[in-house]
């Protein structure tokens, strides 16, 4: 059972983690930027002890050559089936660092401390652990849960505005998942201003969300597609930017794609309109809009086609009647597909 | 729940395999040996619609440039994570496949079919993929089940009697492991004039006593331990025997390993004389034995105390005070293991 600890002491936590069993080595993964940002704010017996591992900063890192570095580098420095890995870092160091560990010795134990937003809610909980290979994104990888995730908001103090918005769209999909009040407690927070104490009380929430969710589905046969919620098309304006080379931050994406799947859950599970009233306000004042126009229904479609939640070329979505109440693997025709887009449009104003 | 099948028609076993699922596309993964001597034999309709990925053979190729090959040929022949990968070889193939199959897309089904007698006994149930790395073997890899073992003797027909005795040292241990009556039908059995009927039968209650053992220790925490009986000294003999230019087969040095940790059973655990003799005798027969002067005590004690399976620099074994009475992670001194040694030398007439 994976330990989940919230705290702004996160030196502390580690400690206390690092002490739990008889480790023999202890191993701290960082990239470039948490090595110089992070590490020195969370020294402690466990991390002045420990070998630090240092890997490249950035996606394009994300790959089978760092991989490799780190597996060497855990040999070369007296690792062991009974030695533990720290991954402080965003989703690159706890993905990355979760796969070396996984397949260290058929596995060795390790935490996820994470340092940004969006890796607090999504990366850093749930068993995902990976690289991508062959051009594709987390294309290798196992499911292995950290036994313990270190989740503090005290590093994002120094993180620009878009990044915590990035991560806060992630939130926003728990409290839609959840219930129609942890939705309206998000929406009443003020993420231009963000309080980094009451962002904490919100992120536990949220992430217990999505841990709730995960234990009841861990491999992704049924409930946990709950969380592709509104990633069908926010991965379709994603690999739209890409391609035209604007790419834009996930979490906005997924904001946006959440307006117009929520449009869908209105249009086929009646769910109120109110609530997409609120939502699409909310991300118009915080993300602005992806701008489309009607010449980009076919690409989006064909991206949505080839998805890979999609089955047999069908367009699947998990949808709404209401906060909290999911329907998973909602199939989803082109012309559904392209009335939800065109009130979108409307909806963002454009 | 894994689903082991013994049968001497594996073409009809893996087409049922094949039909269980709904599978998009389905990979059989032979080496250059197993694709010219095994995969004609066994042609049914799963056989003929799959992609065939051939790997170089031989233990020095378990490795990460071969892993990436069939990742590689994976994603490039429209493998997603609805596909089936069939093992068809040796302990290699199993283990290397079984790694690939487990990282691809965060797991897909896989199923082994294994062609030696050692990996039907050894590598191909239990769930420990992996492959060789940094120089060590199975330095990464996961614990994960086939989801089917395929076991045929119809294969062994064609394989050097050495190859054929390496595999039944493995099966000695877990009669061993399992009773006394399981030992004497074991060393009743003739390997150099070797009947693969009566051996099919054998080997389905040894790959059942071992899949006994695992299912109630998956991680190796415990139990499972006891399957290294006779590995203790047994690496150390194989160790030696590298590292002076003359390797010998993984089986042999267990057959021999064993006797000395009988011996070590004996003294310590009071086991009867009489099962020491009878292993020894039939080891002696069918083996040969290991030559070792009290020369070498000091190089075959220092690999001990590095064996991945010491702890805090002892010598651990599991030994037996019967068969079928198993203690394991007993501490064993250096003069325990000199009266040994100097007992296997005995026994074994050297």
């Amino acid at each position: 059972m994976q330990q989940l600890i919230f705290t702004n002491d996160v030196a502390t936590a580690l400690s206390t983690v690092a002490r739990g069993k008889h480790y023999n080595r202890i191993f701290v993964l960082v990239d470039e930027n948490t090595s110089r940002e992070v590490l020195p704010h969370v020294q402690c017996d466990a991390i002045a002890g420990a070998h630090v591992i240092t890997i490249p900063a950035g996606d394009t890192h994300k790959n089978i050559d760092t991989l490799t570095q780190v597996w060497t580098e855990l040999d070369n420095n007296g690792g062991t089936r009974h030695s533990l890995l720290i991954n402080l870092g965003g989703g690159v160091v706890t993905d990355l660092g979760g796969m070396a560990a996984a397949t260290f010795k058929r596995g060795i134990d390790f935490v996820n401390c994470p340092t940004t937003l969006l890796s607090a809610v999504d990366a850093a909980v749930g068993g995902k652990t990976g690289i991508n290979f062959n051009g594709l994104k987390n294309e290798l990888g196992v499911f292995r849960e950290a036994d313990a995730v270190i989740i503090s908001t005290c590093f994002f103090a120094t993180l620009p505005v878009s990044e915590l918005k990035s991560g806060y769209a992630e939130m926003l999909k728990h409290g839609m998942l959840d219930s129609e009040d942890e939705f309206a407690r998000l929406l009443g927070y003020d993420i231009q201003q963000a309080s980094l104490d009451q962002l904490l009380s919100l992120l536990e929430t949220s992430v217990k969300v999505k841990q709730r969710i995960v234990e009841q589905d861990p491999h992704e046969k049924g409930l946990r597609r709950a969380l592709n919620l509104g990633h069908t098309v926010g991965h379709a304006f994603e690999s739209m930017a890409m391609h035209r080379g604007k790419p834009i931050p996930h979490g906005y994406a997924v904001a946006w794609g959440m307006v117009a799947e929520t449009v869908l859950s209105h249009m086929k599970m009646k769910m109120a309109s109110a609530s997409l009233q609120r939502l699409a306000q909310f991300v118009r004042d915080n993300y602005g809009a992806f701008y489309i126009t009607c010449d980009d229904y076919p690409e989006l479609l064909n991206y949505m086609h080839h998805d890979k939640k999609s089955v047999q070329g069908e367009i699947n979505c998990s949808l709404l009647r209401s906060c909290g109440d999911i329907e998973t693997g909602v199939t989803v025709t082109d012309d559904d597909m392209k009335a939800a887009l065109d009130i979108y449009r409307d909806l963002m104003g454009i």
